[in-house]
């Protein structure tokens, strides 16, 4: 009996035509299981939610499969297990499984703890991602602002990390992506006020879905609700750069830098 | 006479698999214009070859666009606003012009100039950037490495700001993408064997191309030369983590945070 594979089917953020062709054309095929994450038996999947709004219907067989909103590592882990345990048994069948995935399959995803428990389970079940467009790319690509010009430096980073981590980090990068600012928002509105960066930070709220939100003007946020699935982008243009060394240059010219920790 | 709008098509790092759903239909629409990138007029197109590579056909108008690799800011300002005058033009029949981009128009591309150039010119042009797959996403994907798994933090940098500034942003990263290592190849390494990273790191070149080439030990590389397109995977197990703040908290538990600088 030969297993199906397992694919992680990256959709991109939510808008149905960022979705690949390779993607699609799986979507497409018969005789496949979709899979989908959701919180809780009684939750919706937004995976699944792009899909559907794209126009395709759910084949015979799906399954959605629970990962909770939880931190306590031993519970994740039995989730996870169980999840795998459900994909192993429809691999058995010889059917391929699609595992539908938001954004990218590699970036923030469940994708990877699956797949790892799906392989520790089973070393010989084929696995393969398809990767796909990342929030923070398509949040770019509606604000018309580069995520990285030539030369630039880039990190993304989950905000709660807190407001003396993004302190540090702005001066390092061109480009500072800051994911879940729900938390923090009003701190980090008042840090960029101190830095002078007001006007090079942007809001956006469920990148891609149709209730997208963006909002140029940060300062209108102060004290505002926002969606927990929110991030914002935020640009220096004035990082101090060091020498960047370009083409193929012998070692002894590389090795001395100027200054340290300058990007 | 109305304008043609101008679209910044992103094509993914050259597997037409990758390619979006959006930038499929506007690159089967007729009666629009493909404007491209090339480095001189001798040269070939690697976003053109994608295209091509996916079985489509030039429609009847295209135009490759000189961008030059130079970094002499007034030489390039002078091709950018060529090449912005050509689109413009173009613009002006009322045909669409796309651009052609390989990865994503918002990552380390000239649509972002050319699209800055052409506003300059005339700012009532209708402009629309469709968001692509990253070269680092897709290299994430195929080597089934996260780029990014709950709560971690991503870099991404030019290699060419040297061994200091790697070494610096190694412990404070879950992942660092290192772009065009092919100048500091060898320093870069013996970093990572110092900083027992060895295993952690993955180097990808021609990412999605057909010549692409994964090296999952990078000790075979010492000494080796490779293609200026080349970047390099390197996630760090060992990152100090700070406390993250998650949901919503009041103020005053966010403020204080006990360590500077540790992610």
């Amino acid at each position: 009996m030969n297993y199906g594979t397992l694919y992680g089917v990256s959709l991109g953020p939510g808008d149905p035509g960022l979705i690949t062709r390779r993607a699609w054309s799986l979507l497409q095929k018969d005789n496949v299981c979709w899979t989908y994450p959701v919180r809780n038996n009684k939750s919706n999947s937004y995976a699944l939610d792009i899909a559907l709004r794209a126009g395709l219907t759910l084949p015979a067989e799906y399954q959605s499969l629970v990962f909770p909103m939880t931190h306590a590592p031993e519970k994740l882990a039995g989730y996870r297990l169980r999840a795998a345990e459900t994909v192993v048994e429809k691999l058995r069948t010889g059917r391929d499984v699609l595992f539908l995935v938001e954004g990218d399959a590699s970036t923030y995803s469940t994708f990877g703890h699956l797949s790892r428990t799906v392989r520790a389970l089973d070393e010989s079940i084929h696995i393969e991602t398809i990767a796909g467009v990342p929030a923070y790319n398509a949040a770019a690509a509606q604000l018309q602002t580069p995520l990285a010009d030539v030369d630039d430096t880039i990190a993304i980073i989950p905000a709660g990390y807190g407001l003396h981590v993004i302190e540090a980090l702005l001066p390092q990068f061109d480009t500072l992506v800051l994911l879940k600012v729900k938390p923090l928002l009003d701190d980090i509105l008042a840090l960029l006020e101190q830095k002078g960066l007001t006007q090079h930070a942007r809001f956006i709220e469920k990148a891609g879905a149709p209730e997208q939100r963006i909002i140029e003007d940060i300062t209108l946020l102060n004290g505002e609700k926002v969606n927990y699935l929110s991030l914002m982008l935020i640009r220096n243009p004035d990082r101090q750069r060091g020498e960047l060394i370009r083409g193929c240059r012998k070692k002894t010219d590389i090795t001395p830098m100027p200054e340290e920790n300058t990007l």
